[in-house]
């Protein structure tokens, strides 16, 4: 079996933006109103932070409940894991996400600045110094047979992408324009020439950008 | 955690026809080229029966690749099985699928003639006499928590629809006229009092409707 390697529920804007330039604890996208790009996903049945029973189970829910499918490991970019910069002042920060993370598998945080791996609940943090290649063997490694999925931030969706390694990549796009911040891309076409594209409006107002390697 | 009754994959024309009335050992669905309801799934990577590796990962592959996710038993009527009608002449009829049936869980077919269970690899076939509620009931304790799938044909779906047993249901609807044959409806807007409904075209020519319980 082939070890895909998956983007899965990125969100930009219409005009192709994912995350502001001035990251914050306070604003973890760096935006105003981040909610803008990714309500959608919370609505759904499958949306895997979802504490409460219900939500929808139609169009967009197809797309959440393939985040955690046949997946053994996350790759993501340090600016995804928190917002410092620079050597690690502390180890205290262990992510946005509390004492249990929605990612469940082995993850690897690229940054320069190496720090032991924590564990919280059945997800483990390892922060590795390494280019897409070298981390991605590392991930297909850790998942043992399964996929691994490239979890962001844009800048390291864009690093991937330039290395030719990704497989396929779900984008949903919000029909709200940003202006400025860091881009995915100037428009999806531009990645045609590698990849099918199949563009899929849905009732919620996004659209699904689903591509996968010719 | 909800079992939910899901049917998946159900395959009709633009006139909401699913299958012929002469059933035949040459034509399983009584139609003549059932395969232009059912080519845009043979397309994807995750269909079932894909023996070869390749096959297309948008949007059709998001739909087949659910065939399987958290399924642990299906329900379907007996003339899924198999064009036999009435007491079974003998027990040589194993089924369609050979000696690998794609659907690798407990599998209870509605039939009022019974005859002992087959195990075909990891599909166990049982052949019960029962109403639709009743056989939801073994078929969720077979489930063990998973969700059950109902198979059709369309008679067994009507009838689960009728009792208001179905959960989710994603129908594809192709782009072609059959005129005559076994109807699933008139129109997919006869569900919308008890159900919600995306409508997504595919570019493969199918419209996906995907319908979830209000």
């Amino acid at each position: 079996m082939t070890q895909l390697l998956r983007i899965q529920n990125f969100n930009v804007s219409s005009d192709g933006i994912a995350a502001g330039e001035d990251q914050s604890l306070e604003r973890p996208f760096g935006l105003d109103g981040p909610e803008r790009l990714f309500s959608w996903a919370g609505a759904t049945a499958s949306w895997p932070m979802r504490t409460d029973p219900g939500g929808s189970r139609g169009l967009d829910d197809y797309l959440t409940r393939d985040y955690a499918r046949n997946i053994g490991a996350e790759i993501m970019g340090r600016n995804k894991f928190g917002p410092q910069r620079g050597p690690w002042q502390d180890h205290e920060w262990q992510g946005w996400w509390g004492e249990r993370p929605p990612f469940r598998t082995p993850v690897f945080v690229l940054t320069h600045h190496e720090r032991p791996s924590i564990t919280l609940s059945d997800t483990t943090f390892h922060f590795v110094d390494a280019d897409p290649a070298t981390a991605l063997r590392l991930a297909r490694e850790a998942a043992q047979g399964q996929d691994v999925r490239l979890g962001g931030g844009v800048t390291t969706i864009r690093e991937f992408l330039d290395a030719d390694l990704v497989d396929t990549m779900h984008v949903a796009v919000s029909p709200v324009k940003l202006g400025s911040g860091l881009k995915l891309w100037e428009s999806p076409d531009e990645l045609r020439d590698r990849f099918h594209l199949d563009v899929v409006p849905s009732a919620s107002g996004v659209t699904h950008h689903l591509f996968w390697r010719k």
